[in-house]
Formats: C-alpha cells, structure tokens, sequence
C-alpha cells in the first residue's frame, strides 16, 4: 500500500470542503497560564459526526471510482469511525454496512442508523471476518479507520486547516489509536516544519514503544477511558511517524478524565477522552511545551455525559 | 434613571470590544431538522467568565467618571454577575467588592476572588443591606445587574454581533430574568426589524405575566434549575419590553434539562439551564419558528458537571 503524501493531504481537503465543518480554533487563559504558552484547541469535537474522523472516510469514500463505489462500502466499528462511513455514503448516496458488536451502545447503533447505513451486528471476535464474508458476497469496498492512504490524507486536512487559522505553529499534539489522525497530522508538520507530538494512554501504549523501539508491536489488550485508542498502530502509520522520527507521550487514565473535566469546566466544550488525552500530555509535559505556539488536535467530543457525573467543579 | 436606546447599544460595543469576545455561532441540522427552521446559536457560553454577564458590567464600569471609578464598585451575586463585575473591575484597575451569601458554592467564591474582587460574605437576606452599607462606608458605586442603563445597553451588544454574524434573522428568542440582556436584544431587534422573544422557566413566570397583563409583577419566590432567572424583571426592562411589545414564552424544568443534555450530546457544548431554556422554547413552541431564520443567545456555561449526570446519551 502506498505512503500518502503531503499533496494528498492537500487534494483531499479540495476534495471533502463541501461536505465536513472548518472548524473553530478555541484559545483558553487558563490553559496558557498553566502551561506557559499559546495553546490552541483546534474544535474537531464540533466536526461532522462529532469527530475528525468524518475527514478521513470522506476522502476514501469521494476517492473511489463509480465501479467501485456503486458495489458499496463496508467497516466495523462501533466508534467514530462507523458513524464517519455511514455519512460519507450518504453523501455519495451508496450503499454501507457498518458491522457492530452485539453489545454496542444503543446510541452508537442509532447514530449510524440515522445516517442511513445498514448495521450487521456480530460477536465481538468475528467482526473482521463477518467484514470479509459481507465483501465477498457484495464486493463492497472495505474503508480501514486507518490503514488506508486516503483515509490518513483526509484526516491531515484538519491540521491543514489549523495552519491556516493560526500562524507560526511551533507544534502540534494529537491522540494516537492506529494512528491515522497523528500520521496525516505528521505529513502536515513535516511540510511547514512544525513539530508533530502523539498523546496515548500509558495503559494501551503501544505506539509510544512503538516509535521508541523501531519496532510496531501489537495492541495491549487492555482498556483505556480513551476508547477510540486501543487498536493497535498501523503499518502505514508506523511507517510514516517512524521515518519523521515522531514521539508519543503518554498520561495516565486519571489525567485524562481530569482533562475532559477541566475543558467542560473552563471552555464549556465537550470533548471525548481520547481528545482529553492530548490535552493532558501537554499539561503532564508542559515544560516540553513552555514558551511555545502549540496546536491540539481535539479529536472529538462524544462522550458518555455520565462521565462528567460527580467529577464536580472545577 | 433614563431608557437606553440602540445608539447606546452601537457604543457599548465600540467600548467594549477590546475587553469581550466576539463568540463564535453554531449551527445544528439536529436542531434545525427537529424545528423545521434555521437555527443560529450565539455561543456567549464561550464568552469571558463563560456568560454574557461580561459584556453588560464591563459597559458599566467602563462608563464611570475616573471620580467614581476611584472609589471602586460593589455588587451582590452569587452568580455570572459577580465575576462580571470582577473582572471589569480588573479591566481598569479598581476596587471591586461582590457581597456572596455564606452558602455560596466555592467554585463561584474562588472564580471571584481570581479575578482579584474582594469578597464579603453575608446572610442572603442581608445582602442589600450589605451593599448599601459598604457604599455608604467606602462611596463605591453600586453595579446592578440588569436594573441599569449601561448595563443593558451592554448586554445587547450580544445581539449586535449575531445580526451581524448572521444576515436576515426573523427572530431572536433570550432567555429573560431580570430582564437586562432581552430588553437589550430588543432594542437591536427593534432598529433592525426582529422578533424578539423572551424564554422564562414557567415555574418562575413573573415575566411572562408581567407583559401578558401589563403589570410589573415580583418574582415568585419559587426555584428553577434556570438559577439566574429567579429574580423579578426589572423596572427598566418591563418599560422597555412593553413598549416594544415583546412576549415571554414559558418551559417547564424537565424540558429546560433535556434542552441542556441535548445540546451537550448533539453539540458538543456546555450551555447552563438559564440557556437551555431558550432552546426549550424553541424546540417546545416549534410551529412559531418553523420555517424562520431564529436567533439563540446561550447566555452561559456556568454549569455544574453533575447536572448532567444520570441523563444519559442522546
């Protein structure tokens, strides 16, 4: 599979303008107080979908040939990236199956409905094959949440776009899960010279000893309150990060929850854990980061409110 | 004390400009689908101390003789208010006193005091007498929340934006306590043809009776999860509204919470009950607004986490 580059980073946001949000770059005195530099929080919980990911399936999804597109598409995902494919098919008006596990919020399940995708529902195991089996029958396309050129290339529009609306970016932090967002956000960094930083529960931190050994391990296995970041790294993604020489930092599950909390609190946004995790390396980290411009990916913003009960005030 | 009029509105918002944000607006196809109609949210949650507060009491303060400034200002809230009045007062360098009942919550108490007020803390029935005492001592002037021309003249410069962020609105719908920031919106609906409709918990109605009967009734004495719309309408905004005609509509508190959720989950932002009852209103009296390009001011952000709580995604 080919490495996608800067100039496809820049066709794809040609491409998916007229169907995901610019959206809104947010400055905080609290946060520039505590850190000690010029943070901006650059709003994609507000995107299409409630998250980046609506770039990314856009542009597979707009870049595939009529043939291929008229067969149809098909994921799985219970996250972002399911709700993501069923609104990039709408916008093209094919067919989607999104395959979810049996016990996937009803919610989650509602969303990709509403966007009009049919749902095939599976044992948690059996959803990579159920994927294959439901290709070999249709011959949809299957669109990788990271794996994948195009979807890396639409998901590096958001830091394009953050460029853009803040000038003289010294680096930007985004959460790593596969690593399509932290990859296409690298491709970005790389062409302006901006350093590019990846942020990952240090419970599910493979891609930080990923990049630090050279070597791409699995997934842990564990879980995270960062839920969009437990997949393991993914080829192209280690591929790319690793030949920018790119950096992971890691936080704990409590940092993270302390982030949502903070950023609810004080900028009134609702941001999702695995966002809340680039938020907390920078506060962790934040001598890396004193004196600096520094831009963060908030990656999405759909979170249980529950999680927000009892963390009180702040 | 003489009615602001729309030229004070032009000026306030010349005044305070450098000291305000200029708050983004949202747009929702949930809530736009749901209404039947273009529904354009004014984010004042995201403005300086998380409430349009801001705008009203920096006019205030920003209007005093250097005379009067000297002797510092005195106000009494527990809420948006207070820290309004604090951080104007930081704004020019003056004293600050904001009188708190005891009970206040210490998240309110410590953003105060952040802003460098002083504090002083009383029995909630004393708190008038309170602040006569303390401006009888010291001759510092008395900032009102809403009862005031400049402040009113303030608050209506949230709307000024809109209708200039937003050509051709039919219709802007505030939620109304003492009745300072929807008597400023209708003095700017007014120079430019809007409706302007007032939203009002309806177990805290006086103000909907009010311009119903022609009457300035008190405030009911009653609790509503919309806490800065418990007090009566003041004198200058029942002149004002009554003159211009306005109505108030009314929702109940379970619609005001839903509103609130709502918006967290569809939205991604974090909007206080008294705004969530303005997108009750709309959402409750949708056959009004279908088909019409509507206005929302969300007055603030000032909510506690726990409310969310227990209310699950939607």
């Amino acid at each position: 599979m080919r490495e996608p580059t800067y100039a496809d980073v820049v066709a794809a946001s040609d491409s998916i303008r007229p169907y995901v949000h610019r959206t809104p770059v947010f400055t905080s005195t609290h946060f520039d107080d505590l850190i000690g530099a010029e943070i901006f929080f650059k709003a994609e919980n507000l995107q299409k979908v409630g998250a980046f990911k609506a770039r990314g399936a856009t542009n597979a999804v707009l870049s595939l040939s009529d043939a291929d597109a008229e067969r149809g598409i098909v994921t799985h995902s219970s996250g972002n990236h399911g709700q993501a494919v069923a609104y990039a098919a709408g916008i093209r008006s094919i067919p989607a199956v999104v395959v979810m596990p049996h016990h996937a919020p009803q919610v989650k399940v509602d969303a990709v409905a509403g966007y009009g995708a049919e749902i095939v529902f599976c044992e948690q195991a059996d959803r990579e094959a159920t994927v294959r089996s439901i290709q070999a029958d249709s011959g949809a396309v299957i669109i990788h949440p990271f794996n994948d050129p195009g979807v890396i290339a639409g998901q590096g529009t958001a830091s394009m776009e953050l460029v853009e609306q803040v000038p003289g970016l010294d680096a930007i932090v985004a959460p790593i899960g596969g690593g399509g967002l932290l990859s296409g956000t690298s491709l970005v960094g790389m062409h302006h010279g901006i350093d590019v930083v990846g942020a990952e529960p240090e419970i599910v931190d493979d891609a930080y000893r990923s990049l630090r050994d050279g070597v791409r391990y699995g997934a842990t296995g564990q879980l995270s309150v960062g839920d969009g970041l437990l997949t393991g790294i993914g080829a192209l993604a280690f591929a790319i990060l690793s030949s920018h020489g790119r950096r992971v930092l890691t936080v704990t599950e409590q940092e993270i929850l302390e982030a949502v909390t903070v950023v609810a609190a004080r900028m009134k946004l609702l941001i999702e854990p695995s966002a809340g995790t680039a938020v907390a390396a920078i506060v962790r980290y934040r001598l890396q980061f004193a004196g600096r411009r520094v831009g963060i990916i908030i990656s999405g913003g759909n979170v249980s409110l529950d999680l927000l009960a009892g963390s009180g005030d702040r």
